[in-house]
């Protein structure tokens, strides 16, 4: 499975279904939005130590898959109609950020790169 | 690029600065919605119209661009932290859906297969 | 009802449960967006003109008016916690928006305001 | 200040710039939502200790109040262009709350209703 052939995959259901006419970038964005809302629910009242085992739960784990693969569907989805290429996209944005947080400055810190000073 | 070696890179990102003590899937859901956020914020204010072209303007392409690289980054980074098979998860997504929405019953339907009856 | 009454209620809420555990206000700000998250997906694959009318139909009226409660109830519960007068903060925003974006220059523009020159 | 004054002034405001078609019920709960997004970047590697004590940090402090009222302009906003009233709203929520989470059942518990048992 590549990113390619998911994004094939999903182009097809949409087309299969006449839903292309839904799935313009705005609403896709709204879409993708939506998931990860229901994403955020699952962790919200957990601890970040509890959140760190939530796939040892069964139950939590198959939401936790399902709500990451919706995120994932929407995000290759929207990425394929504005025909843009995440995994370069992705790739050069890890570039730049090496730049903005050298590891020396950054190190523990979790502020964002215009606090770091150097 | 795959998946796999996006996530690695994050992964040597994330370790060489110390960072992995933010990184819980709770605080990675976080991360991930505000950059979903950022993505919406492009988008608000145009018609779904405009936003089909929203490419053509190069400022705005590059925010696209990298908005949309920052969700994905979160989204690859929490996987991997939860030990998650995004592009397996996915593609059983997909099987499960054509299941629940048979094309002849959602053929030009926005709603949920629990509404398309049949 | 006033938006102290409210508070004091949904304090009362929680305080009843024991809930009060649960009610940081990190975790209040995941919850919050959680059901912003919802709320977004009545309307993701409505057109614009579709959503002016999305009160016209009782089931998605309901839904709509549940969601927003809900987002309401969780930005009330937060300003509680965090002791910040939530109608005082808009009043002073309104104030500096005013500044921002000048009738005469923001007419009709959906700009952000570093825009609109002046 | 009352929810009323407040929408008067946000309707204004609109109206004075001709934002009014802008303010489509879609596109205010995107805004919404982004407007979320900012606000849970604010918290997102905070540990739940330090989110409770945001607002000794004056810079912190007026983010969090300054993305509040945004939140809050465009809740209030929106339930204003829906004709819907937000403080019934919540308070019939609270009620219906009441039936679903029963104090004994609930207490101490971050489950959902459909849960609990009973």
């Amino acid at each position: 499975m590549t990113i390619g052939s998911l994004q094939q995959s999903l182009a097809s259901f949409a087309a299969e279904r006449d839903w292309e006419q839904f799935h313009t970038p705005k609403n896709l964005a709204m879409a993708l939005t939506g998931e990860c809302g229901e994403l955020v629910e699952i962790f919200q009242w957990l601890t970040p130590d509890e959140s760190t085992t939530v796939m040892d739960d069964p139950v939590r784990a198959a939401r936790v898959r399902e709500e990451m693969a919706d995120v994932f569907a929407y995000l290759l989805r929207m990425a394929d109609v504005l025909e843009l290429d995440l995994e370069r996209a992705l790739a050069d944005k890890i570039e730049v950020n090496r730049g903005k947080y050298p590891a020396h400055l950054a190190r523990g810190r979790a502020d964002k790169y215009t606090q770091l000073g150097g």
